[in-house]
């Protein structure tokens, strides 16, 4: 049986955005506030540094219901016990993921056209969720293409039942306007990381998720 | 069963030292030398990438009969069907790499110390050979320790059983020291990737390995 989850407010990780605070801290943070899922991206560490991590990040939030799922690498989702791998367009192959990590797996796909959405699309539960973006401009991935904009996001939906996750210079201000459309959830990096409190701007976007209008102002403190 | 290997002439995959040329021209090359295993280390490439090379190699390395042994990431040697894994101190710890890689898979350690190579000897068929380096001092890994000398390499025969694979600097000129100390074999970077015939040079190490004097003198294409 697949893994039940909850992508709503997805935090994707980045150390360095997290400026000298520790990744475990933010992280935690962020599932106090309303984080429903974490994806760990590292691309500079070693295998057992990236091990680590996951070994860490793992332990703090099994106890709080929040599965962790991995940036590309299978290996370490595999000795980690993560719960699931999101990969991009330049990393495994998605059916080489869904071979190697098992039917209960969760397995992400971050798209950037209609093309790929549409052929995980034609294969059924191989893939469980798309990242779709950027949905807006983004500082945190300057090689990623052009901003899709909310007209854009939306005409992901023509072509997949898939929940569709929006990435990409997500914040507490822009949240609210994917969850209208249908985003089934927000992957949100900078604007977490670089929180001063993740578990206050987490909160602020699980709220953005459930229709409140309740969003107060909030000083500019987050990147981009 | 364990699948059975021949470390005696190993080639250790490095792009940039192939100066252009294609790797995998270079790596049939050495197997058509004498090359008994091939590992594919890549440390800059996408997983994508890295999958696509580990497929190229493995189809031309199957029909000769020469494993091909991924350096690192089991992800890669899982979704490629590669014969095996070799880690280093800062990869996935090796009791985790044969728990995901199965009982049939090769599992190589690099080993810096006495102290590495007893802990893994003590484990019994866990790992099933060890890369002992480096014997030489050698300019393609700069961050690795101070040379062991061959003094330095023989200590390991004393305390453990496991195939000893020397590394580091490891040329036609020294290699048969090596083996006449007892290496089980020789793995062989910038030698083979820089060399202007891979096919000369593994059969020259190949030779050396037979105890064969009959090495010739060659012009000075070898870098470091």
């Amino acid at each position: 049986m697949r893994r039940a989850f909850d992508p709503t407010v997805y935090l994707v990780t980045d150390r360095p955005l997290c400026g000298g605070r520790d990744l475990a801290w933010v992280t935690a943070e962020a599932a106090r506030g309303g984080a429903t899922l974490v994806q760990l991206r590292e691309k500079e560490a070693s295998t057992r540094e990236f091990l680590k991590l996951a070994g860490r990040l793992k332990a703090l939030l099994d106890p709080m219901g929040v599965p962790l799922v991995i940036n590309d690498r299978v290996d370490i989702a595999l000795a980690s016990g993560a719960a699931g791998v999101h990969v991009g367009q330049s990393d495994m192959p998605w059916r080489d993921v869904r071979r190697l990590m098992g039917p209960e797996a969760i397995v992400g796909l971050s798209v950037d056209t209609l093309a790929q959405a549409a052929e995980a699309e034609n294969e059924g539960a191989v893939v469980d969720y798309l990242g779709v973006g950027p949905v807006f401009a983004t500082a945190t991935k300057p090689d990623a293409g052009a901003p899709l904009g909310l007209d854009g996001f939306a005409e992901f939906f023509k072509v997949t039942q898939k929940p569709l996750v929006a990435i990409g210079a997500v914040t507490e201000r822009n949240a609210e306007a994917l969850f209208r459309l249908g985003a089934a959830g927000v992957a949100v990096v900078s604007a977490l990381c670089a929180a001063k409190s993740p578990r206050e701007t987490a909160a602020r976007l699980r709220a953005a998720s459930q229709g409140l209008d309740s969003i107060p102002d909030y000083p500019r403190f987050l990147r981009g």
